[in-house]
């Protein structure tokens, strides 16, 4: 399927805050359009018509022929902008292909990813005489209702659309599966010289010809600066995984995610933040071993922190990769094992005995084993291991690494070296053994 | 797609050797008939019909209603089993549905699993009015080829078969895909008191009804004791993976298959040889701990050996688990870490330094890296990683497990400890980097 983004309109509302074109107003390091882009491309689109109207030479010397997203973007040009999008999406009849079904989208409307992904698997079973509408009856939930385009809906079908209408119960979000039927109401729409189009999709509504795809996650029409910031808000607070230890979700997304958005506008690479979250775990090694244990605590939480960021700016910028995965669970490793040993050199310089040497040997050794169940654990069913539910009760254990962590944090804040040892390694080793016996019961 | 197992003949020559009927004669831990069961389940069947004759009470009992193999096995008796295994295949049309393919074979034929999974993706292809044979062309290599009923064909197909054929370039493999043909010609021959299979694929044969199947790999015809001593070569040398380590292909296997042949008779599990390999690995730590480097070495190199047993029975009879894959895996890092620790522990008592502390550290930490990184790269992208093809010259580098433990061994029969430990922190590290890097290009 290809898709038709509407780049054509001014962006008034947005511009006194902005300069530039609206579709290019960058949103956490990617423009308005990009964004869109780069979800469909998630979602298996490959090809793009983008409709231009107000600023094309800056939209089109911005994304080129889309090669740098892997994609391959076309653009048509309305010169009558002004009249109204149902002019421009209009405008798309020039290219298209009889039988074709096409997305139909906003370049300023930002979709989760999992909305897109059900809608265009919906749109893969309406008929030719009919269009998809994406609609969202969570009302209460919906930023700037006055604003949306309301619709009045029976079943699955959009009754009639507009903006102030009173008798309603979903919204219009922007997202369209079109079809011949589209073009041929937005022709005779246009006809009788009505331009939005909404007054097309209100032709066919009237003949019940707008199925309605109600979605379940956030969607946000980017049309002023509380919606900017809404949309900020709310594409980084997807960016937590489901299955987040508890350190994590308590402390260091909080922190991790602030980094992120200042972090996401930078040209910074998620693995360059890996790195950066090594190279500080390094500088918190070095200072418990020179005996700066409440400083080397703290960087150790710190590199915690910053271990985060990498996988939220991937996520954020579509820049995940198996190898960034791979490069931050390698150098997690070395980083979790220099600490360990900056804490072990420390207690071995102030108090050299054997004790020191089985102690660092427990916790060196227990430290790789949450990593190593899970991975061969994954590799062996093709399912991951989900520490919350495949755990039981010693899911509390704070054995996973945003525990160990903090752990020694803890550690070093206090100058319990030797105890932090000790805790690690029982700890990581009981894990192990607890995921071992478990493990029988889940392959 | 149904197996029938012709299992009603006598085995008079094998007889004299073994007591019992000759399908339940044991080769390496299972009786022939159960090894064909098992086979063919892997393959995807788990409906069996077996077709007995002599000792038809003795076969029944032990193999049951098949559900402690997890499939189900019915019998038909063939109370002229005298004549000929015409008539035994023929019993089967009091079972046989309308339209149906199956698959023939005799219980007492080994064949690699491959042969039988290409066998049966070539019998999806046959029509209605003909049969599937395998065929095997490498006359050189057949195993008592003076036994064997030979086959003249054209192409792909049969135009005469006969164990005393002067002009043949195949032999007949008795492994059959059949159809309602081959029933009818079963009937058809012993209306003529012609009772031998033979002599029906003859009758089709002579229509060129016979398609045949050209096989790679190995099979058997268990007949006699050459033939079972040669049965137990091929199988156990199957047994080898692909992709085994140097020191592991010339040395480890050689003793491990000797290991195996004598384990596989008795009723040990592969986790219970897991555990085996790894008390082996906890005296060798203790040894080396207690000042017997030597004994330390060699139990070391000894349980590396026994580490290849659990796989090779698992393999052997059918016992591979999801969760013998993790539980050696585990159980084999807790050795090496014990093995090291041993080491260390020894060199520490003899000279109590805090060089030992960080060479220590550096060679349990190296340790888990191997399959840390092997595992994620699997987890990731879903493909194996292959340090043979995967890690390029470094592939040479004796940082995996075999390489490790040999060189411990070394290590202990010259009681160089400090070095071993040395190099081992070395190489496990500078494969981990050179595995970390390279994999930018593999992912």
């Amino acid at each position: 399927m290809r898709a038709v983004i509407l780049a054509a309109g001014e962006g008034r509302r947005l511009s006194p805050h902005f300069s530039g074109p609206k579709p290019l107003v960058s949103l956490l390091g990617l423009s308005l359009i990009e964004r869109n882009i780069l979800s469909l491309r998630e979602c298996g689109i490959k090809t793009f018509t983008i409709i231009t109207g107000c600023c094309s030479g800056e939209i089109e010397s911005y994304l080129g022929d889309g090669s740098k997203y892997g994609v391959n973007i076309t653009y048509l040009h309305n010169s009558d902008w002004k009249l109204g999008n149902g002019v421009s999406a209009f405008t798309f009849h020039k290219d298209y292909r009889d039988g074709e079904k096409f997305i139909l989208t906003m370049s300023d409307h930002i979709f989760e990813l999992d909305v897109l992904k059900s809608f265009l698997k919906s749109a893969e079973n309406i008929t030719e005489d009919e269009i998809l509408l994406a609609a969202d009856t969570r009302l209460q939930d919906v930023f700037d209702l006055a604003e949306c385009t309301k619709i009045k809906a029976e079943q699955d079908r959009a009754v009639i659309l507009g903006k102030n209408l009173k008798d309603f119960n979903a919204v219009d979000c922007g997202l369209f599966a079109g079809t011949k039927a589209l073009l041929q109401a937005l022709s005779e729409a246009i006809s009788q010289s009505r331009y939005a189009l909404t007054d097309t999709v209100n032709i066919l509504a009237a003949r019940r010809r707008v199925k309605l795809h109600f979605i379940d996650g956030f969607w946000v029409d980017v049309d002023d600066l509380p919606s900017y910031r809404y949309a900020e808000k709310v594409l980084l607070k997807s960016l937590v995984p489901p299955k987040d230890g508890i350190v994590s979700r308590v402390l260091n997304r909080k922190v991790s995610l602030k980094i992120t958005k200042v972090l996401a506008r930078t040209g910074i690479t998620p693995n360059q933040v890996t790195f950066l979250s090594f190279l500080i775990s390094s500088v918190s090694a070095a200072l418990f071993a020179a005996a700066y244990p409440l400083l080397g605590g703290l960087l150790a939480q710190l590199s915690s922190i910053i271990d985060g960021v990498d996988g939220e700016i991937a996520r954020l910028k579509f820049q995940k990769s198996n190898y960034g995965a791979l490069f931050d669970a390698i150098l997690d490793r070395y980083a979790d094992f220099l600490i360990v040993l900056g804490m072990a050199y420390a207690w071995y310089s102030a108090a050299p005995s054997l004790p020191v040497l089985l102690v660092c040997a427990a916790a060196l050794t227990g430290l790789p084993l949450s990593m190593l169940l899970k991975e061969k654990f994954h590799a062996l069913t093709g399912r991951p291991f989900i520490p919350e539910s495949h755990d039981g009760i010693f899911r509390y254990l704070p054995a996973n690494r945003d525990g160990r962590l903090f752990i020694i944090m803890l550690g070093g804040i206090f100058n319990l070296i030797p105890l932090t040892l000790i805790v690690l390694g029982a700890i990581t080793h009981i894990q192990a053994l607890v995921r071992l016996y478990n493990a029988r019961k889940l392959m």
